[in-house]
């Protein structure tokens, strides 16, 4: 099988591992042609080139107006295209892609994942798929190479939806966790102490479990970044208020992000909330 | 092995249980003795006889008051007697029970435990001991009978305060799990949808785990009332204050849960924050 | 002296009855005709026939959507009318809205006004001022009549960020007065009693003096409704967040009057946030 | 008239330079005595002494621990004696108070104040009274000379509940006034500029008249310090969760001046809060 791969960050580099690995054919286009060099994997030198050739072309990218950018480049391209969008969307604008791809002739399935760079690279994500059933059930074999669980709801958006809905709640539980750990260590414990307690205890969780050697060793390099976080979460914010949500706590922990992206930690692993409340506490 | 147990609430009568269950002699009381009788095990009609009766008395009360209270009625019984006391007690009132027992010629542990009547009942809690070693080595054999795992500190407090930070921790993870459910089904999602997705995603976890069932069918019958979540929560913030740690969203989600007593709720199970936030979202 | 004035809804009509009580000639156009019939004042059928033969036009307009709409109808006549904005607008926007009628040939002033119905019917407005300093020199014994005091900034999208700032101050201390009243009924008090101290007090604040009959009667008619306060709000939001400000109990104070719109108070007087907390108080 | 004084802080020193100007007859106690004699006036060198050569004894003291003390030292000459305490006490130990002077023959006024040392200088104070009619009325001549307003509660208690109330709306008052100044500067003002619209505008309060100076020139020379703001904050929030009372962003607020003492500016005045926010925007 072969593929288009458009979006070359954190996820996106591991999935085309993934895909690659699993002897799926990926050919690259990245707006830094760089980084599709550094893969050793073929790629193009245009957009328009990638949508052109490949009949299934993956996106992973940062934000919904730069996946807007994309598709309309590649409109012209569109015809009997599968469009894979793993990217995290706004919901509005994700209903507009459905469409706007309509339009062109091809197929959208709006696909964004559970999980970041490490289950990426081993397949074990979780997909969320939105979209019509037919082009899904083409690439699900794609798919199933990139994740262990497939999540499918027909009408569009609710995926999205969904991983929004997920993503607020991963920031308050990684706020939640950090806020724990520093307080104990206010208090006079170790690390080590704390985590062994909560991980036999109310932080058994999978965040606790993929964060573990981060807290430890306090050690930030980006899995999934403060700053998409907080794209995340203001999408989030968005979505849930168009339905007229509130959210009391989650308006301040966003907030408590925010004074991250003050402290120069943007490009760093969202657990780095960790260095913002240990700021508060050991000023 | 012959044990004497002080305190049938909820997770007193687990304990109990599983300790009869796996062998061991358990000589009760109670402070409403109708309790005790309920259980079908030997009983004694005064605080006093089960103080001069046994060697090794558990104790699992409601508030460092009360434990207060039972010790001193007991203390001219107390010399060489071993205190397993399981109460989540204030940090500053168990570092005066160590030495209240010492004082009386007997053995303080403190033993708070990780984990409602569930895994009480199976032998699955995790205990965190704080006291002496030798004792502890006593009543190691009884304690893995309730635990999987035993997490000791020497130094007298230790284990409450860890205590404190777990319960902390949980308040934080429930509140924000119901937080997410609301939103989603604000936004139009059943509770089984979401909770497939949070369950492959930031929301697997042990809270999630043991209050699926509860959040699904809004059955918040109590394992961990919500008074008492509270009251962990008075006595957590009366720790770290001590030690001049602050928390933004501790500090509020306090706030939250307390709307949950206003609401009537405090002697349901503390999941029941899902109520409260969900009346907030559906007025 | 003639003017026209576009927009008849709390504010607009009570600065349209000052304008008119003070001698100058008024001309009214609003959506629903209806209301411009009740002043019993001239009023024209169409938006364009009132900007063709008025020179100076004040608009007083819900939201930034609305005035880009009457702009737009407007344009074509815009050439060397002055337009008196005394919206709230979005900073974004507003800054568009110089341009445009720039572009047309006219002259836009951004007059957003401070304080409500009463001080606008006995022309005791604060109203702050931005744009060019010639048409200003030329409106401003219109403007007096309204205000005890102008505030000019040159720059255009200062009036309009001052203004932003003013009302998030006002939703605050609106809320915390709130907060204060009915903690002190919970303990015991009647609202005449802490009226009493707090205006003697800590309490002693312009809102407190416009709020107090709404107050201790519970009467919450609108002269400044609840959803255009948070209108406001989510406006300062976006405005402080361009410039990476935070606001933790800002964030959190907005969720808070979001509560009252799912009470159904959206057209009340946003000092019914009162009836908010007291709702959570007196469950 | 002649009276005895306890307690020479800021605020008990301004108020003994009041009496003293008006023609009253201070003696003296401090327990630093070095404070006593800079202020020129009698002192004696035990606080005995004072009890036992005063009918009318002032106190103005920290907290109600250090009230205690200085009762019960005093404890054998109560007889007879009226003390007018203006300390801001815990509600539940001011019921103690009352009771014990009670209990050894004299009479006990509650008369925490409203304002600071500007006020107490100037006589232009609020004091807030309970306790009995009789020793009321006799030294009302007394508290006029510091007050141009005395609200009288005859029920034990109620005064120092509405002073809690007052304090903690002054808090809520200065941190929002300190949020929406940071905020603004943030977008771009200057601190007179906002000032400025703010005093024209929702700003318009006694808070912002009397913290104005300190606010242009950041600086915190304390009136009233951080630490007894947060002292007085602690007794509210036991105050009206005696009464179940509860308060979202009087929980966040509190934590939020807790970050200044954290920050070292404890001996500050409390409205350096605006400190402990500026940090927050310009990290």
């Amino acid at each position: 099988m072969k593929v288009g791969f458009v979006g070359l960050g954190l996820l996106g580099s591991a999935m085309v591992k993934r895909l690659s690995s699993q002897g799926i054919k990926v050919n690259l286009w990245n707006r830094s042609i760089e980084k599709a060099k550094t893969l050793g994997l073929p790629y193009v030198e245009t957009l328009e080139e990638l949508f052109k050739n490949e009949k299934i072309i993956f996106l992973c990218i940062k934000d919904s107006q730069a996946v807007e950018e994309v598709l309309k480049k590649g409109s012209s391209f569109l015809k009997n295209r599968i469009i894979i969008d793993t990217s995290t969307n706004q919901f509005s604008k994700v209903l507009e892609f459905h469409q706007f791809v309509k339009d062109w002739g091809g197929f959208y399935l709006e696909c964004p994942v559970l999980g970041s760079i490490i289950p990426a690279e081993k397949g074990q994500l979780t997909i969320l798929v939105s979209g019509e059933k037919e082009p899904f059930e083409k690439v699900k074999p794609l798919l199933e190479i990139l994740a262990q669980k497939l999540i499918y709801f027909q009408t569009p958006g609710k995926a999205t939806q969904a991983k929004l809905i997920n993503n607020f709640l991963l920031a308050l539980f990684m706020e939640a966790l950090a806020s724990a750990l520093v307080l104990g260590e206010k208090i006079g414990f170790s690390k080590e102490e704390l985590l062994e307690v909560l991980e036999n205890g109310a932080g058994n969780s999978y965040v606790l479990k993929v964060k573990k050697e981060a807290l430890l060793r306090e050690n930030f390099t980006p899995h999934f970044s403060l700053e998409n976080l907080i794209k995340d979460l203001n999408y989030a914010s968005e979505l849930y208020q168009k339905f007229s949500g509130i959210s009391l706590e989650g308006a301040l922990v966003k907030e408590i992000y925010k004074l991250g992206v003050k402290m120069g930690l943007k490009d760093k692993d969202f657990s780095a909330i960790y260095q913002v409340l240990k700021n508060f506490q050991f000023y």
